[in-house]
C-alpha cells in the first residue's frame, strides 16, 4: 500500500458523525438511551435498560463501517424458518471493515465478576488503537469527535474511557460508546453485518494481500436473540458460518483467487460443523482453542478481476443453521 | 404500559413530516398532485387526477408509519408471478404501526352516492382520534401540523377536515390529506405496507399485551391494481393474506408466544380459503359479517426473547395469491 | 402527450445534482477519482485510474436515471453462483429512462486508435441532445449544471467537451462528465441498472405508445467485471438478457397488453440463445447487424391498469447466466 493509496482513504470517524448524532438526536425514535457517563463521555445503550431493536442496531452496524458501508434489512425466503437477512456493501470495504468494523481493540479493567473486558470496534479504533493491523493498513484518523461499539452489557468503568481517550488524544466528552448486548436485537444485528469484515479478517489471516481486495459484499440471516450469553453469541457467529454468503472481487491472478476461496468459507475448518455454543464447550469455553480460520461465511465466491474468472467454494447449511437457531 | 415508557416514544407527527415536505416540493418527480382545499388544508392527491406510482406509495407507507419506518421495494423470485415485494420494519413497531398506521379513524359525511366515507390512517390519528386504543397505547402527540391518509377516490368535503382539525385542535392549514384510491398504484403499495400492522393489531384482538411486543418486521408482495374498488381491495388484502410474512419478537414466555403465533396466522380464521373478493360477496359485502381474525399475515414467527425460542405458523400460499392476483 | 403532461415532469438535471454532488465531495469514500479537464469542465473517474466500486456504480445509476430512481443492491439465492442483484425503481420510469438513462447521445471526435467514441448517457441529453426521441417525450429542462455519464476508459478530448457544452448552451464549468469503463465494478453495476430502461426502450421501438406507461420496476444481477472489453460489455448485457426481470404497469386494453408481453422479453428475438460476446462475433463485431429487439429483460410481466390483468412471458437462464459469467 502506498503512501498515496494510504492517503486517499476516508476518514471513518468524519464519515460517522451523522450517524452517532441521529441516535443521540432521536433516542425515542430508536428506543435507545442517551446518556452521560461519569468521565464526561456519551453512552447509548442499545439494550441494557431500553428496548433498542432491529434498526437500532442496524444503524449501528453502519457506525461500526466508519459511516462507509450500507446495511439493509430484507426479508427472505431462502430458509424456511429465518425470515430476515442483512445486507451489507461499503463504498471502501478494506476501511470500512478492517480500519473500523473488526472488533480488535482489547479493553479491560479489574477481573473476576466485577472486572470489564471488551472487544472494542469502530471508527475509534483508527484514532488511537495499537494493534499491528493499522501498520499494514497504514490508515490512521487524526483526533476529533470520536465513536467505539462495545458488545457488553454494562457501563464501562471510567478507567476503560481514560484509556481509550489517552490513547485517541481527546476529552471524555468527544467520545461516545455505543453498548449492544450480545442478548439484544440491536446486538445480534450489529454482530452478524460483520459478514463481510470476518471474511476479509481471513483474508488477511491467510495472508492475501488487503490492498488487492477491490471490493467485496456480504449478506446474513438476523438471529433470533437468546437470554444466554453463550448461546447468543453462538447463534450470531452460527448466522455467519452457516448462512452468510460473501463475493469478493480481488485483483490478483487465478491460482491465487481460487486457492483463497477453497480456505475462505467456514466448512474449511476443521472446527466446521455443529453450531458454535458446542465447540466452544468442547474447547472448555476458551476460545483461543478454537480454529480462528473457523471464523468466515458459509458460501463465498471470488472474482479475479484480472482474468474476470469467478470462483465458488462453499454452502449455505439451512440444517445447520436450523440446529443453531431453532427449538 | 408505565407512564415512562408513553413519554419515551417519538412524535409520529413530527417525524413524519420531512416525508410530506418531500412530496409536497417535489409533486412532478413522485406523479402526485397537491392543491389547497377550499377548507385551507392541503391535498395530496396520489392516484385520482394524477398518476401517482409505485414510489409515491413507498413514501406514503412511510408516512403512515408516523416517520419512524423504512418501507423497500424489493424485487423477488418467490412467487413465480409477482416481482415485487414491500419490506417493512419500524425502530418502535407498536408506535408506528397501531399508533399512527392502523386505519382506525373513522369518518363519515352525508349519506348514499353523495355521501363521503374513509378509514384515516396515519399521524393525525396520534393528535385527534377518539379511538379507545389510544387509552390502551398511553400515547398523544401535541397539536401541531399533521398528516392524514385516506383510501379513498375523491376530495374528502369540508365538514371532513372541520371534524379532523376540531379533533386535533388545529387549523387547516396545519391539515394535510393525502389520498391513495384502492385502485392505484400507490394505494395497493401503502395497504400491502400495512402487513406489520396487521399483524400487530390482530397480536391486540388475541389480547396478546402489546407492551410485551419487543419489535417486528414484515414483507408482502405488491398486487397488481384493479379498476374494481372491491377486486382491488381483495387483491390488497389477499397479499398479505396469502403472501404475507411477518417474524415478531415478544417479551413473554414459551407457552403465550406459541399460543400467539398458533393463533397469529391467516390460515387460522375459519373464513381463509379463497380471495377476499369471494369472501366479502359471499357475506353480501357485510364487512362485519367476516371473521375479524381472518386479517393477517400468511406465514408467521414469534420469538420469546426470554427463552431465546422461536415458534412459526401457517404459510405461503401462492396457489391462493395467484387466484387473486392473475387473470 | 399533452403539453400539460409534458410540462408536470421533473428536471432531471436538478433532482441528480445532490448525488454528483456527493461524488465530488467524498472522491476518498466512494474511490473515484475528481478533476478538472483542460476545458473547465470536471470529470469524475469511477475505474480508469481508480478502483471505484459496486457502491460507486450504485451512486452513478441513480445519476444516470436523473435523481428519480431508487438503485439497490440486495443479496439473492435466486442463482446458485451469482450472489448480488440490482434492484431499480422510479418515481417515474419514462422521463428517468428514456428522458435521462438511456444512452443515446453518440459523441465521437477522431478516428482510428486515436479516435474518441461514446454513447452518452444521463441528465446532460434532456439539456442538449438532438435525439428524435425528446420530440416524442415532449421533454426538454433548461440550460445549467449538467452531468453526462460515459462508459469509456479514457479522458473525453477537448473538442467532446465544446460539442456537448455547446448543444446544452452553457460552459464548461457547468459541465461533469462521468467515466466508468466497461471492464470496472461500477461500470458493470451501471450497466444492469438499466434493466428498466432497456425494456422501456423495446417499448418505445415496439411502438406502444409510451404515455400508456404508468410504471414500472426491474432487477438484474451483478455481472463479474472482465478485462476484455468485448467479453465484459458481453457480460453487462447476459446479465439483462439472460437475469432480468421487469414488470410493468401499462394504461392499455388486454390485447395489447399482451401483444406486448409477447414481444418484451429477450428470448422473442431471434438472436437469443447464447452468451453476448458470441453472438456479437458471429456477426463480425457488426453491432447494427444484431437483432435490435435483441436488448430486453429475460422475464416480463405487463398488467394492464385498465383490466387488472397482468400477462407473462420470458423466463429467467441461469444456465445461459452461467455461460456467460461463468469461468
Amino acid at each position: 500500500m502506498t503512501a498515496h493509496e494510504s492517503a486517499r482513504r476516508a476518514d471513518v470517524n468524519v464519515a460517522a458523525k451523522s450517524l452517532v448524532d441521529r441516535l443521540k438526536a432521536n433516542p425515542d425514535r430508536y428506543r435507545v438511551g442517551v446518556s452521560t457517563h461519569a468521565s464526561g463521555a456519551t453512552i447509548i445503550d442499545a439494550g441494557i435498560a431500553v428496548p433498542g431493536g432491529l434498526e437500532a442496531g442496524r444503524i449501528i452496524s453502519e457506525i461500526c463501517l466508519g459511516g462507509l458501508g450500507t446495511v439493509t434489512l430484507r426479508a427472505t425466503n431462502d430458509f424456511k424458518r429465518w425470515q430476515w437477512n442483512v445486507d451489507v456493501h461499503t463504498g471502501d470495504p478494506v476501511t470500512a471493515c478492517l480500519g473500523s468494523q473488526y472488533a480488535g481493540w482489547s479493553l479491560s479493567h479489574g477481573k473476576g465478576k466485577d472486572g470489564f473486558m471488551a472487544l472494542g470496534s469502530g471508527p475509534a479504533r483508527a484514532m488511537g488503537s495499537k494493534e499491528e493491523l493499522f501498520k499494514e493498513l497504514g490508515y490512521r484518523t487524526p483526533a476529533g469527535d470520536t465513536v467505539m461499539v462495545l458488545e457488553v452489557d454494562k457501563i464501562p468503568p471510567v478507567e476503560i474511557v481514560e484509556k481509550v481517550t489517552s490513547y485517541c488524544g481527546i476529552t471524555p466528552a468527544q467520545l461516545t460508546f455505543v453498548l449492544t448486548p450480545t442478548s439484544s436485537l440491536a446486538g445480534g444485528v450489529q454482530v452478524v453485518a460483520r459478514v463481510l469484515e470476518v471474511a476479509l479478517h481471513k483474508v488477511h489471516e491467510l495472508k492475501f494481500p488487503l490492498e488487492a481486495v477491490v471490493d467485496g459484499a456480504g449478506s446474513a440471516p438476523v438471529p433470533p436473540p437468546h437470554p444466554d450469553f453463550i448461546k447468543a453469541m453462538g447463534r450470531t457467529n452460527d448466522s455467519i458460518l452457516f448462512g452468510g454468503q460473501v463475493h469478493l472481487y480481488v485483483d490478483a491472478d487465478d491460482e491465487a483467487a481460487q486457492a483463497l476461496v477453497g480456505k475462505l468459507p467456514s466448512n474449511a475448518s476443521k472446527d466446521f460443523g455443529k453450531p458454535f455454543a458446542k465447540v466452544f464447550k468442547e474447547y472448555n469455553y476458551d476460545f483461543y482453542q478454537i480454529d480462528p480460520l473457523l471464523f468466515s461465511p458459509a458460501r463465498c465466491s471470488v472474482t479475479s478481476v484480472k482474468s474476470g474468472k469467478t470462483y465458488h467454494a462453499g454452502e449455505l447449511r439451512e440444517d445447520l443453521l436450523d440446529l443453531s437457531f431453532g427449538p
